[in-house]
């Protein structure tokens, strides 16, 4: 299946599949008619196979088959913190680590399968273990970008499979429109944050969110947002549903940024019709690295699609930031990462402000796990000594308090 | 539904279902009749909910919920360093990282609904994580017994759900008879690696690859090997499936130790019916923390399940073990704990050795993920320094070579 790629926003149509923006400047996505979709009547395979109607591809193999497949848990001890009634969809369950898998199983298999060429990526983080793990579990050479001045701990994370690592020296944020023009001129094909591939990955964690649900559905989905990829993702599978004819209302998208580097918010909340670039100046740290993007290439799409749901965009600091991590992890049992704990604080916020209800059903997506950042042993941890003749006394006296 | 438990050995059974061992000395499991048991009658629910007619427990809730379901992909990579058809089973993908999760989703569950005790383990690695993210996730206490020493890693990564830490200053290893006494007088239920409702929820994995490769079956299971319970559970579900007439031939067990701490092995290669604790001075430092039990509390029915399936234990060094957790990645795209990278070893081992055919279908089940203990930098990486000017000449000429 050969599909087109569209523009969501003029609907221009693009029979050049390694295309990834309209001349609008707009990003783009397959146009695959879901009309027939049926989300009940699936296939036998695993994962993102499920839907392979939906997909631009049917086939997968590899790693590719263990992306997805996620589970959706009722969390009632995080009602009391976001003031609603939580579902987790905890996405770092997939193979390495984050929802980046899903897109890479149909992007990274969709450039393989269709040329000799090696894949690659600019990205220090999530986008880059997933498209080198894909790759590498195809046995396909794969070249990540990264930052000259990487953490070290990254780069262990990402060369454990061996990609082709070259640091940049120079301007790092830049690279975008650069390496989409290399990929026209070298035997390699560049898969960034909106690759339509991608997206089309994506769309299948709210085809699962629904199937789980079902006959229930969703009042509110909240993502953390970044280069607004994923949020695209998810909305395409919103309207994918819609043209199916499974759901009449969409569910509100909400999105959480980081208060450090916010630039969706900003707009969302000068009720502008794009999303700008942040300058410098106004670019902060963060412990949320996996949300940091300023200048996001899908940002005005997913800005649309918050408008288009009834939603909102709000941002978070890194100090609700880390109280949320901990709230995930002591009531809900899931070890997320910075950037995945920030949809928990943004929905307190937004349950606070009365843009949700108290009896809404909202799903919060981690979209990756903490334990790549863990086990340091930084954190200061609560414990007491006991002797071992002393065991059964202290319990005793512990556990009657 | 209360079954009893029952002795693998002699048969003996149960009605006091708290009970861990027998009186002949052997660890019990759950006498659940699986003559009707119908792998494809599954219900509705996801992960181990699905099997709950072989289960002692029905409904799940909370963190429980998302344990298992985990996927088995075909790894043709792996092919040539193995010397067998690779699938592999990663267990990683559980919420807290391995196949503890199994466990604790039904014995924790199980303790917590059948009373208002805290629940309690002796684990300073993957089961204590499980133990407390599950407590955690039901609003419920935790105990938690660590030795002193434990690395701050550790105890970071089991800190964050919350849980009691004790830290047991005297004879960690030898905890395991006093705190089944305890959990008899006080308010706490100690569940230990072979409690009979962990083996239970171990039993899933077995299932699900028979799910996942139907019509097909495997040849052989290799699994690392440590305190035996995982061992004893995957041999359970064996047991179950030939009671209910799904399989005929059992696949054949292999289990893979650390030749830094191999009783298993060692009891094994000597032709001895059980397994005994391994002296002081015959246990050596590993980097396969997850199994250096030197005294497994189900080894001799972990030893029983190898020869009842014709299967066999092999040791593998730390070095063997470094480099199959880089094949792994390389190969396949998973980030695995350094434990969860021997049966890779062991199955190369098993294959030159004549034990395995080279047609033969054989699943490696990694336990745990590797991202705890990635991520610190202190692992060196290659990398290639290129100015921002120079990347099109740099890509090019790497790319043509
Ligand atoms: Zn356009
Ligand atoms: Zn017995």
């Amino acid at each position: 299946m050969t599909p087109s790629t569209v523009c969501y926003r003029c609907d221009r149509t693009y029979r050049d599949t390694d295309r990834v923006r309209c001349d609008c400047g707009e990003p783009l996505w397959f146009d695959i008619d879901s009309h027939g979709f049926d989300l009940n009547d699936r296939g036998d395979g695993r994962g993102l196979s499920h839907y392979a109607g939906a997909l631009p591809l049917s086939e997968l193999e590899g790693l590719a088959t263990a992306a997805g497949n996620t589970p959706l848990i009722r969390s009632q001890p995080l009602d009391e913190v976001a003031g609603c009634r939580v579902f987790v969809k905890d996405e770092g369950g997939n193979p390495t680590g984050s929802y980046k898998d899903r897109g890479s199983a149909i992007a990274v298999s969709r450039a393989l399968d269709r040329s000799d060429n090696a894949v690659g990526t600019v990205s220090y983080g999530n986008m880059a273990m997933s498209t080198a793990a894909h790759a590498a579990s195809r046995g396909r050479e794969c070249v990540v970008l990264v930052p000259d001045d990487i953490p070290p701990g990254r780069l262990e994370l990402i060369g454990q499979y061996d990609p082709t690592i070259l640091r940049v020296e120079g301007d790092y944020g830049g690279l975008y429109d650069e390496v989409l023009e290399l990929s026209r001129e070298l035997p390699v094909s560049f898969l960034l944050s909106d690759a339509p591939g991608r997206i089309s990955g994506y769309k299948t964690a709210l085809f699962e969110i629904y199937e789980a649900m079902t006959p229930a559905t969703p009042d509110a989905i909240a993502l953390p947002a970044s280069s607004g990829g994923f949020a695209s993702g998810i909305w395409r599978g919103i309207l994918d549903l819609q043209t199916a004819g499974v759901i009449d209302d969409p569910p509100r998208l909400y999105l959480v940024q980081t208060a450090a580097s916010d630039p969706i918010t900003r707009a969302f909340e000068a009720d502008r019709d794009a999303v700008s670039a942040l300058p410098p100046e106004d670019v902060g740290e963060t412990i949320a690295h996996s949300i940091g993007n300023p200048d996001p290439p899908s940002g005005t799409r997913a800005l649309t699609a918050v408008r288009e749901t009834g939603g909102a965009v709000c941002s978070v600091t890194d100090d609700e930031i880390r109280t949320a991590k901990r709230q995930f992890a002591r009531r809900s049992g899931f070890c997320v990462e910075p950037a995945s704990a920030a949809p928990l604080a943004g929905v307190a916020q937004l349950t606070e402000r009365g843009a949700i209800d108290r009896d809404e059903s909202v799903v919060l997506v981690p979209t990756g796990t903490g334990f790549k950042e863990m086990g340091t042993g930084t954190e200061a941890v609560r414990t007491e000594t006991v002797a071992r003749s002393g065991l059964s006394s202290q319990l005793e006296s512990r556990l009657s308090t």
